[in-house]
């Protein structure tokens, strides 16, 4: 069954691997044990929704991986890894949340049959899903191992994208058009938000031609009015009103690739501060765009829209963007490189960002968002064709 | 702007803090910090996507609870919890996935702040949301605390609804009828997975009538043929096939709350052998929930069913069932009891289960589950009306 499902070439996983193990040794470790949902699935094209149990990959630095988590689950690791069966173990159910047994001492058992009773382990003490007793168990049980904390090792090779990945990005940003559309156009004062986030949905997963719609990472982010001064607010069933903003938040997904943008709606006839904002904004992203080049850094991004902003007079601090591409929920971002002022990444052709530089005001909010990738040449190419603007229906 | 958008009455929030209190004073705890995003819900009302950076709420023996979080989350706080604003604490946004800040200093200057530097504070050690780091970084920051292991104290307070609560579960119920009614009538050899997806996903938000849907902690998952072998995989935009089963594992979600139902549904003609198990499984969940009564034990509805089938032939191990309410992704079960054959909790009016007898076998799966509320009198009550069966389309 190896390989059936998996959604890349034998020789773009042999890719990632080499390149995980030359972090690795630069680190001076001699296996990771890999908790992030899209940390495993770049490896080893493990893809089902059982996050919420113990699982992880274990990669040394020979031989391929192995994947570990709960019987159950390891049936639909067998169908998705490009790994054969002797590389996909499995724990007994009695180990799911019980009072007397931990999943981990099976992963300890597990590390010492593979010789790393005394091993340099690195383990991601940072990650969602790597939770404190996890760890508690884990060294208990490998006394005589050293364990590092190795949060964000294999996230930061998956900082520049491959052809292949570009590829399914591009295919993530058609569908992330089609929902933008569909969210402007069914848009109107009196609708549901719940119905229209219904059509989001709906767009989304049906996708567009043969590239079909996966389940983003985060679920449409559709607020309104006081509620859009607040990011992370999902929707109710209260119909949309006049003389309010509203911004969608939102992304496709192809083979849980994504390609996230927001952008704004306003019912009614804005009040000037907003259309004197979206004129900053609008020359602030063509300023952050400008700036996003390779050799250039990432706070340069951050610093030309905050920049261009300031001269207009609005005071904006904070993350301006983050990278995005493979990712399961609660997070579309890479959690590794920012858009923001202290961070220095050197920028290189192939990496992706979200370019994130949304106003959040007092009363109202107003996002307009591009997912950018840096270019060999020239400034960043934004991979969404949508008007880039304040929307307005009377 | 407290309590505008807080899902319950203040009386309703006030019983779940009299009922914490009691258990953290029968634990010996002084203050909990709690990161499940379903507890801190259950306890504040929050209600925001942002449970991927470190957040939660502080809950000692008296006065209000605190919500703390990332600033810009904290705007999205005063929009849902019904405390006052003097009870919100946001972080600044350069703590957010930085190398040199880690938000979990900020909250031990609070804890200290709020005189809790040598309490006795209990966290959720096995609670996604709660990391590693996070851990050894509170650990770190406030040396003279002791600090204990609270997972699931809040979880169990949780395990008998409300009226209210109830309430919103067969609002839930109501959504889960029509979402599976929707999988079952589009169904059919050549229909796309991802398209029946997107019809689910409508119906699912959609609701019904004034109920409006809200996103289910878990997406649908839809598995056909060999792939329904695995419990846990998503769709893909593959047709759908005759001659294979299909399993629906759905809930329709009012305002954080679930009612999860699964149906299998066999495109064409089914095997004896799938027959056989359908009439084991349906005698075997009608015993389960002829066992489900206030007074007996989770082991008791295990067991069970687990007898039935064994007079048929069939084997049958681990869980099959957990309570089941509010929750968030990743997952929808509460993480406390488990129906299962070692687990002894008392049943007690009030309580909801997904009574979970799904059957994966070698070369397809048969899941037919339901909702259940254990009642004050007699067996169980389903709280999805949904045929229970085998559904064959030809």
């Amino acid at each position: 069954m190896a390989q059936e499902h998996a959604a890349f070439s034998r020789s773009e996983y042999d890719r990632r691997i080499v390149k995980t193990r030359a972090a690795m040794q630069a680190a001076g470790l001699d296996v990771i044990f890999v908790t992030d949902p899209s940390n495993q699935a770049w490896l080893t094209g493990y893809d089902g929704w059982s996050f919420y149990v113990h699982q992880g990959v274990i990669l040394g630095l020979e031989g391929d991986p192995i994947w570990w988590g709960r019987y159950m689950d390891s049936v639909g690791a067998n169908r998705t890894c490009w790994m054969g069966p002797d590389q996909i173990h499995g724990y007994a159910d009695n180990f799911v949340q019980s009072t007397e047994r931990h999943p981990m001492q099976d992963l300890a058992g597990h590390m010492r049959a593979l010789g790393y009773e005394s091993a340099r382990i690195g383990v991601e003490m940072d990650n969602y899903y790597y939770s404190a007793k996890a760890h508690a168990v884990l060294v208990q049980d490998l006394p005589q191992a050293q364990i590092f904390d190795a949060t964000a090792l294999v996230n930061w090779q998956r900082l520049i994208k491959s052809e292949d990945e570009i590829s399914f990005i591009r295919k993530a940003a058609r569908i992330t058009e089609k929902v933008i559309a569909t969210a402007l156009d069914k848009a109107a004062p009196g609708v549901k938000k719940n119905e229209l986030v219904a059509e989001i949905f709906h767009a989304g997963i049906t996708g567009v031609d043969d590239i079909w719609g996966d389940y983003p990472a985060i679920v449409p982010l559709t607020p309104s009015g006081l509620d859009a001064t607040a990011a992370h607010l999902t929707w109710d069933g209260a119909p949309m009103r006049d003389g309010e903003a509203t911004f969608f938040e939102l992304s496709g997904c192809y083979r849980r690739y994504h390609a996230p943008l927001c952008r704004t709606i306003y019912l009614g006839t804005p009040p000037q501060e907003m259309l004197n904002a979206e004129q900053a904004q609008l020359e602030g992203i063509a300023a952050g765009l400008d700036a996003a080049r390779a050799g250039n850094r990432t706070c340069d991004i951050a610093d030309a829209f905050i920049g261009t902003l300031k001269k207009h007079g609005i005071h904006r601090e904070g993350r301006c963007g983050y990278p995005i591409g493979l990712s399961y929920p609660p997070d579309w971002g890479e959690r590794t490189a920012s858009i923001r002022s202290e961070d220095r990444t050197v920028l290189e052709p192939g990496m992706v960002f979200h370019f994130m530089p949304a106003l959040w005001m007092e009363n109202w909010g107003l996002e307009t968002t591009e997912t950018i990738l840096i270019t060999e040449n020239g400034a960043a190419e934004a991979l969404c064709n949508v008007d880039r603007k304040l929307f307005v229906k009377n």
